[in-house]
């Protein structure tokens, strides 16, 4: 997530990395000569092709009103990404309370090995949502037992929280919490796994392809088709005019496509490691643990 | 659904199984001949006739409008489809670890059978979302009782959800079960109960067929009438126009009624099959079984 | 709703019943007379008057927005309205198997009346949100008492899930019930108040007045004023012109407003009819009855 | 709220009360005097000022997109106004069911006094949101000590919910509900505290004071500056031009600022006088009392 | 928030503190200052250059869907953290009645104890989401223990809700709380945690960066590229043109950025010093004290 500064008026002028220029601009390029060449050939060879202005207002009215609904599912993804790893905030630090209020007599390593477990969930969830595997950043956390079941499993953070319900249903059969509280801490339990479901499908389900390919082709077909309808008007400014087109309807669709997967490593992705430091933090400092990693911070303006 | 590749721009361009045009190249065709025939016609016998760009331009907006709100719709159905699957997913976890919290003393072989029951279920909802019958896919997983009373009633899935029920009951009676727990179990089976109805909900009743008559009839007004308005001013290239314009707004039609019916064979259609299986695994993997069937994996690109 | 055939690009272009073209031809038709007259006024007596194209433009593009917004708002309401009734299948089968789970000892006959009673609960909701008064609908399925209370009372289908409440309350009474489930089993008969305040809510409050009034007087003003705007480009086939805009906006208009009212008779209205009879079936299979009505059908392509 | 007849097309036309046009035609007139003067200047003094009518249409439609926006915003605070009274309606019903399910041997007058209380809830509130102050409407339902302590309070409403809470929990430690039911009471409560936080947000804040007046001045700019841009080719006709896009612009806004304050005396409001008396009759039909006040009706077609 | 008078039409039209203009005019000066540069230079100089206006058409049509798209998307952000404020009024009093509902024989002071840390809870929260550290503003609600531990946090609003969430043990664990009835309790202290999770989220995420500049890019190349495609229909007038667009476009999207962050400071954001005043006026009344603080007022019509 791109954090420097103020975002006024100027300044974002002059960005470039993590805009969308940055992503489009061989394209912008490419649609400038093919423009330049078709230009010069409609002028000087196949003179009389015209295709009129009014196929491009038509067209562009129904590719704008298309590109507006694609970059809205797209970016009701990211912000679903973002409540997903709020609530994740939320249900560690009440779980971390709900050990405090609802448990009793425990034994005195059992509850900050819980909260550990609960510091280490997220590392495992943002590796499984980014397709990392770097044990190391949290295998301090985990005991030996805890940490080869969880690499070994198919489902790394299915499996921790599996573990985690096991801690609880023994402080329950110990007698440590009362039958009438299990309920309440099994609905957080309950409320993981509804977060880390909902992050796996918006991993693993994008955008349906045919949307994506058929606003590819017309912002194509647009820009290429353009200088047939502009050339007669607009004479030697016409890849000029192309480039403006091409650099509206590109970029729009860029920032959608940025943030259709709100979980990957794009400047303007979700700050998945920084979430994660937090909640680890938040849990450790409940649990009265002192020395805490630092958290984590922007890189070149940059949070990952 | 459609997984292969990156969705990079060149790559988008070439595709065409589960793109629009393959579901409505034979239109464009259609268009291609019947404005070739008018151009003529237009130009060498009824001249004069011009119905100007107005009434393109003006209905060219209101139809784009609808377009974007259909296709709206569609997703939003194909969207909670998702949504749905994924909470199945979420709940068949839920209740595999609530067995294991909340029951106890149960005789040795009765959670694994509730577990194969969970693990049944999806391969059942998908068969009947999907109008299949093809009970050899789970018939491992289920008793004979089971299977028999399953096969009998006249709506499976609910009759599975409904013996799955009794065995609570049973364990609970039984004493197996904390009467106090016995509703966060009862909760989720409701869970399951909304799950099946909101799906069924989705396949039953589409999109209001006025909605999709009335665009479908607005579109073929639009591109058999678009000669007669441009045909004076784009003259020979009329036939050009018309097929850029029935490609976007055929295009456009075509993705929103592919994913209308989010539970069907459409390569853009939900991986169920997929999803049935993962649940399987994840239920009979927490169960302690081993010998697991493989993951339904893509074919030519399309998981299914 | 309309439920003939698959909804093909060609079929749905031929239907008349259930199409906007049903509910919209007078005023086509009206619109070509007019438009005719002032067209041939306009060439021979008024000659001169031009409003040009430009206000058709500008106020053909608020008129589309407004008119997918007012689309938009009536398709919420056909689509909350289908949900409540799915949510009233889950929570019907849900509360027929909270009385198989929670209920232990009850005396035989006390289960089946509480279940027929919940297999008349849709009918006679139905017969509220419709205003209709068929009484032998459902009158099998309640015992005299219970009918009559019922039939006299100022909101039959409040005073049926009252009624409901109060078997629910004397089993607890008499022991039936343990006190623990007893709030499980009352959430579901919230659940059902709740059903039916949402589906009285879209029943008695229509989208504002004033919104349905500004859009039919702009259209109509539109399609009025449309002439002056174009004769002088298009001459003798301006009535065609302001056909084919009539009908466009005239036909968006309908659709919404066609399905403003979701729970009325109109082609593309909620079967009611037939899920409130896949209730009755669905609760009286559970509860063990074997002599059930038939489902309802299609008639002529629509389902009540 | 408007009741009056059927909303058919033609009925829909003739209606002025209530309408956009009641609140805009002062703007409108005085639209059509200023275009009138400014159409002569034009074309016998200033002549050649010609802005043409490419601003017209890049305007006219931002404009008409936040006109769009504006308006969805309006209507979803309406009809989540209805929806907040809808929601009252139901858990007035549910808290009446509970007191018989789940009270038990309280004394004979203690349920009637809180169901009376409850009655008188919907009023009090109403009067807070319109800001009204009748005591008369409600003081039959309280008894003294209840009515001071109400009406002497900061927040009527929030007071009497109180009260409502302090007799419950008097019947709870008098032994009249089970501990274990009172959670389902509760969550009522809290139900009904979160009805009343959501409609004084409503009617404390508006849609943001920004947006109303930049939607305002680009109306008033556009109209004004129309003339400039038409009367070259639309000439005598401009101030009809403008009266036309003027009516549509005004109108679409009035149409939205009459619903943003949804608990307001407009015609197109709610009709919380007739929810909150309909709300007072089923609470106290339920509670057995017979003799009911008459039903709120609609008063010229108005239901206030 | 602005609250000053009505928002009559008129009156809107004068206002400039807190409108759109205060923070563009700037930009609107520079605009009309560089196109009449480039006018005069195309009229004299560079004579022969034009784009002509279809890209000026299309592009703005993007344009303006965009802008529209990324003010709804702020104005959901504003609303949203409207909601949550209001959420943690009704959450506040619902505490305040379950302390009186469900704890029993607590010693005298505990209770106020308990009601002056929840009214000082929102106080706390506002100043971490405004970036403040205004002590004295609480200090005299919290005795010195609690004072240090919240003061000393790396978390402060969290710490006060752990401190509440220890309070409540400790009457648990003294008996003085059912055991039955310490997860209703435990359910609000998770509304307030998701609460204050969701307006952190709400301050640290805004709307992706390259949204922003890529909007702002476009307006500012549409607004310098203008005069190069109207100069020749609209001649020396080109500047007004310019200028009457650029308002529109940077208006719309200043009102955007404005509530972008509605817990900050401008004219339009959420009047968080009034509503933490009401709440905490609203609990100490309801704990039964006396001498409460002055209601936060508007001050030059705008509540802070």
């Amino acid at each position: 997530m791109i954090v420097k500064g103020k975002r006024d008026f100027p300044g974002a002028l002059l960005m470039f990395h993590g805009s969308a220029l940055e992503q489009i601009w061989p394209w912008i390029l490419a649609s400038a000569l093919i423009s330049s060449l078709l230009t010069f050939g409609l002028e000087h060879i196949w003179t009389g092709l015209n295709l009129t202005t009014t196929p491009f207002t038509v067209v562009g009215l129904a590719l704008s009103i298309f590109l507006g609904f694609r970059n809205r599912a797209c970016y009701d993804r990211w912000w679903e990404g973002r409540k997903l790893w709020g609530r994740l905030i939320n249900v560690s630090r009440v779980i971390a309370r709900q050990l405090i209020t609802f448990v009793d007599g425990a034994p005195a390593d059992k509850i900050p090995k819980i909260n550990r477990m609960l510091a280490a969930y997220p590392h495992i969830l943002r590796q499984a949502l980014r397709g990392e595997d770097q044990v190391a950043d949290y295998s301090e956390l985990l005991n030996e037992t805890t940490l080869s079941r969880v690499v070994a499993s198919r489902n790394r953070p299915t499996m921790l929280a599996h573990i985690i319900a096991e801690e609880i249903r023994d402080l329950y059969r110990a007698g440590h919490i009362d039958p009438l509280h299990l309920p309440a801490i099994d609905s957080s339990l309950t409320e993981i796994a509804g977060i880390q479901g909902a992050c796996e499908r918006i991993k693993k389900t994008p955008v349906p392809m045919s949307y994506t390919e058929l606003v590819h082709r017309i912002v194509a077909l647009y820009v290429l088709a353009l200088p047939f309808g502009i050339v007669e008007q607009v004479q030697d400014l016409t890849p000029v005019v192309v480039v403006i087109v091409a650099y509206c309807f590109l970029g729009l669709d860029a920032v959608g496509s940025q943030i259709e997967a709100p979980f990957d490593h794009d400047p303007n992705d979700l700050p998945l490691s920084a979430m994660s430091r937090m909640i680890e933090n938040d849990v450790l400092e409940l649990a009265g643990e002192t020395e805490l990693r630092a958290e984590v911070t922007a890189n070149k303006g940059i949070l990952n």
